[in-house]
């Protein structure tokens, strides 16, 4: 230890208060939370439901607890919901209440029982999305009650007290009378954003976004069950301007125009995904309310039109941490015109709110076991989990994982080998799309790096063997392509000397980061309880093998999880959970960045790790 | 008594709470407020300063005040201000403590002295402007120091936490970078709208709208000095489409288009007076970043594209009484991009936010004495005030004080008879720009009407005089034209018969609204203090005469003031103070509206009132 820590970390991110939920059940639930959130969202944030309509805003108060031990102490709106003797004896609204010590907390029974969904890692998030849907039969203006068109919506919803816009304002008159009075109230968060003549609340849709440099995905989500509805995916538009981040930047620091055509072509992916899931979904986009996007920093800032210059140079800024009140229409998303658009925060230039999206999905906030969440690119962010807090880094892998700098390297398309095994006397390839095989993705580099070393045709410095140290059978395939030597998997197909060592450097990388973060949070290896494998390349990876390369501690398999795409999961959560969403804010308070390239030691473990377990 | 109340008002809202300000040069100041005010915005909006720069959001923590006496619940915030044996000491943030009692606040010392305006009927205004400008020279990003652009703007700002939109991110960065790190903050209420390179606190200004059936008027304000800069008025150019809303209502019920149309006309009358009043004062529109505009309900609605169809038509319903979150550009005015606009809220269809704007401006909710406020105009609108609240009612005079009905009648333009004078053998005429009288405008029919009556040559029933019953100088002017009785008074231009039967119809209407609502809240006549005279057409109204005819009850003549253009006042100090402008809204909870043309002694009323006194 003994760094100086990130100045802008409050000390109590470091520390964790401890909730114990009774239930009406006789159960209790011990969670551990950052100093700081409500009773409320501790409880959403860990599946423990406490009743509310409003989803936390204080307008509804059907979230009363009784805090039986500890202190929270009364807001002005709890002396309005509560009579002194109430008050005194420890209730309080659940989503006023803020925990700032450890709190034992009373749940009454539940009057209605809240949908749940399970998303993400096997989170069960309860159903409170920010899109709300209010039937309400009006009562009919008369010279005794003038209120406005707008008071008049407002006093019949009981349990929300959205803002209106001039929008929904210019629609509300002629909608009000055109529908006899009879009108649904589209609110998300807390915005009116449209009212509907007759009763719409069965039809409530969002479309969660996972934004990424290579691939975008788009899920369309019924939020009335809180069920998916269709899916598609796209590469990302902006291809034609570089494969990743870097060059995407630098885009546009040569060529003034560049920026505002990667704005457009994001725009254009996101609104052609968007219009193809709700085809695919027989879905109205009008009946889109709300986006939830999570993307890296460069491609957030570009589709937001930021300039993302300052995220491509030392020291690496981004605009801003959080992009608050946006529109689907800001992101090109052609859905309802007042849907809003939800977009993850960032941490940094290189923790973006793909990474936060994907902390959420996997509750990596929630959970007190000593976790590692490995997110494998170009860019690969490390963080680690414990009770005490969240700790990241990121560590650059460079782009051997995607296939490139290696000799017959592609992307994880048609004709790539992703998986490889060796025998005796044989090499059997697993090549995406069951073809003759074009060239090796980034799991296919490490299943052939993996087998070479546990069948001995590759030592632990990375020397691959010369024909002569080969069983026969597989003798003629170490051969020399140029001068260099190779190991031929199929016809043109082949690893190279080199490859290798370009593995070594994304490996040994990746292993210093999470090494240096153990390390620098006093973390021994064998406490890890679970490794995190996220990032469409993680999902793909072989846990054997990637303990095998070292890429991963070297622990019992079952702990290493392939997490799937946790930043589009994170996107759902997003969509189905406000309170989840506001998870993700709390997040940032809650990691401490840890820059660890410049620590002294950084050069000798890097180069210590450059060998194969 | 006895007719049920308005169900909306809230019981508090005919009641007050008593506040004692202990000042610290010994002075006491005591005041009334409705309950339920912070104890900040009952000083503010009494002209008692008390420490604070971010004007009232909870953020400079500078507002301290001791409650000496009643009592405040601290709130979250205070528990973060204050120690736990200050807070027992009575310590609070003063923007923070809702008055709900009687109280006695003791204010400390000041440690800035704040600026101060006269606005509106004598009001002393602390300046604290919704726009607020912060110059800060940042620390300029490094490995060690990755914060975003907007956490080290914001970081920088220590009294204010204010949101930041798109806009104002896109430019956020290249500004920074370009200015060194050294920019202006541009702040309106709670939203950063622009950076601006280098240090441009000293430039901010607004511009106040007073947007009239008839005439529209506007003021630049420099807002960091609390002083006008330039004025300037015009025609409102829906003229075309009617003199009166209800015309202009008509208009958009029988043709599609023509609501369109009249939004555009507002929107085309704003932004020319705009560019006038910014020509004029040498200002550039970009550094306008807030206008205010008061109008009535019909103005606000067309200017805003609301169908007003529903303002027309009985039950006579407004979309909205108060629309938040507006943007200069909503309006069609073209001055900074992301300038905002604060519009007064209407009580109703009848009563608007010129007239809320002119309460304020004329201070009636925070006087203690019983002050009667008549606007004088088609529809004619009278709130009375006193230590109990405000009691607000319409009385429709009818045209007669626009010229319209009246047979010589016009609009106070030139060569408008606007004050008469008869001697015993001549007539004294004032002509608006001195010229040959063309007709008379509504001043000019009062004072006419009262003249006669003083003279003899009208009787309290309104009859004029034959020739032979007047002196023999003004006998030959008792003339008939086309079978009616007239009274000449130059050339073509005559008082008829028939003008005074109309004259008399719009007093009788007025007198009996403040009658009744004299009658309503159990006032004596006698207890009225002051009565205010509001509206274009009432500042030219002579007092005397405005009795003479009982247009207003009898006072004593210093009593009866005019007072103005009030709703233009009101704009200018929404510009001027937040404070004020919340005040606005208070205002709505305070006010009750009553219907009086449905009492069933209103007909009795009303004939006995056609008589003069």
């Amino acid at each position: 230890m003994g760094r100086e820590l990130d100045r802008r970390v409050p000390e109590r991110a470091l520390s964790r208060i401890r909730l114990t939920y009774r239930l009406d059940d006789g159960r209790e639930r011990e969670i551990a939370v950052p100093p700081g959130v409500t009773v409320f969202d501790a409880a959403s944030w860990n599946g423990i439901a406490v009743d509310s309509t409003c989803g936390g805003h204080g307008t509804c108060r059907k979230c009363g607890v009784r805090i039986a031990a500890g202190a929270a102490p009364p807001t002005s709106l709890d002396g309005r919901a509560y009579s002194p003797d109430r008050l005194r004896d420890g209730w309080r609204l659940a989503c006023r209440a803020v925990a700032q010590e450890d709190l034992t907390v009373e749940v009454p029974p539940l009057t209605t029982r809240p949908k749940a969904s399970t998303v993400g890692v096997g989170r069960q998030v309860i159903l409170r999305p920010a899109v709300q849907k209010r039937y309400v039969e009006l009562v009919e203006p008369t010279l005794k009650d003038q209120r406005s068109d707008l008071e008049r919506l407002l006093d019949a919803i009981d349990d929300l007290e959205p803002a209106a816009g001039l929008a929904v304002l210019r629609r509300l008159g002629p909608v009000l009378r055109e529908a006899d009075w009879k009108v649904t109230a589209v609110i998300v968060d807390e915005t009116l954003i449209d009212v509907e003549p007759g009763d719409t609340t069965g039809t409530a849709y969002g479309i969660a976004f996972d934004l990424g440099t290579t691939t975008v995905v788009a899920t369309l989500l019924d939020l009335t069950a809180g069920t998916p509805v269709a899916a598609a995916s796209r590469l990302n538009a902006q291809q034609p301007f570089g494969a990743d981040v870097i060059t995407r930047i630098s885009a546009t620091m040569m060529d003034a125009s560049a920026a505002s055509r990667l704005r457009d072509l994001a725009h254009e992916t996101l609104a052609d995904l968007a219009a193809e899931v709700c085809a695919e979904g027989g879905v109205a986009p009008g009946h889109v309310y709300e986006i939830a996007l999570a993307g890296n920093a460069t491609m957030t800032q570009l589709a937001l039109g930021l300039d993302p210059e300052p995220l491509g140079v030392a020291p690496f800024i981004p605009s801003a941490r959080a992009i608050p009140s946006l529109h689907a229409a800001d992101l090109g998303v052609r859905v309802h015109p007042e849907a809003r658009a939800a977009m993850f925060p960032a941490l940094g230039a290189y923790v973006g709110g793909d990474i936060v999206a994907g902390l959420l999905a996997s509750g990596m906030d929630r959970d007190r076991r000593v976790r590692l969440f490995i997110d494998v690119g170009t860019n690969c962010e490390i963080v680690l989990g414990s009770a005490a807090g969240l700790t990241a880094t990121a560590a650059p892998a460079g782009p051997a994982f995607e296939g490139a700098a290696i000799r017959c390297g592609m992307r994880a398309a048609e004709g790539a080998v992703e998986t490889v095994r060796l025998t005796p006397d044989t090499v059997e390839l697993g090549v995406i799309g069951d073809t003759e095989p074009r060239g090796l993705c980034g799991s296919g580099l490490v299943d052939a790096v993996a087998e070479l070393l546990r069948t001995g045709l590759l030592d632990a410095s990375g020397r691959l063997a010369t024909p002569d140290e080969a069983p026969a059978a597989l003798a003629p395939r170490l051969t020399e392509v140029n001068g260099e030597r190779v190991f031929v998997l199929r016809g043109d197909v082949y690893l190279s000397q080199r490859d290798v060592r370009e593995l070594q450097f994304a490996k040994a990388a990746i292993a210093t980061g999470w090494s240096l973060l153990l390390d620098e949070t006093g973390t021994d290896v064998a406490d890890v309880a679970q490794v995190l494998l996220a990032g469409s390349f993680g999902s793909y990876l072989s846990p054997a093998n990637a303990v095998r390369i070292g890429l991963v501690p070297p622990l019992a398999l079952p702990r290493i999880v392939s997490a799937g795409n946790v930043a589009g999961e994170g996107a759902k959560l997003a969509l189905l959970s406000l309170r989840e969403r506001t998870g993700a804010d709390a997040l940032l308070q809650e990691v401490r960045y840890v820059e660890l390239s410049d620590r002294p030691d950084f050069n000798d473990l890097f180069i210590t790790r450059l060998a194969f377990p």
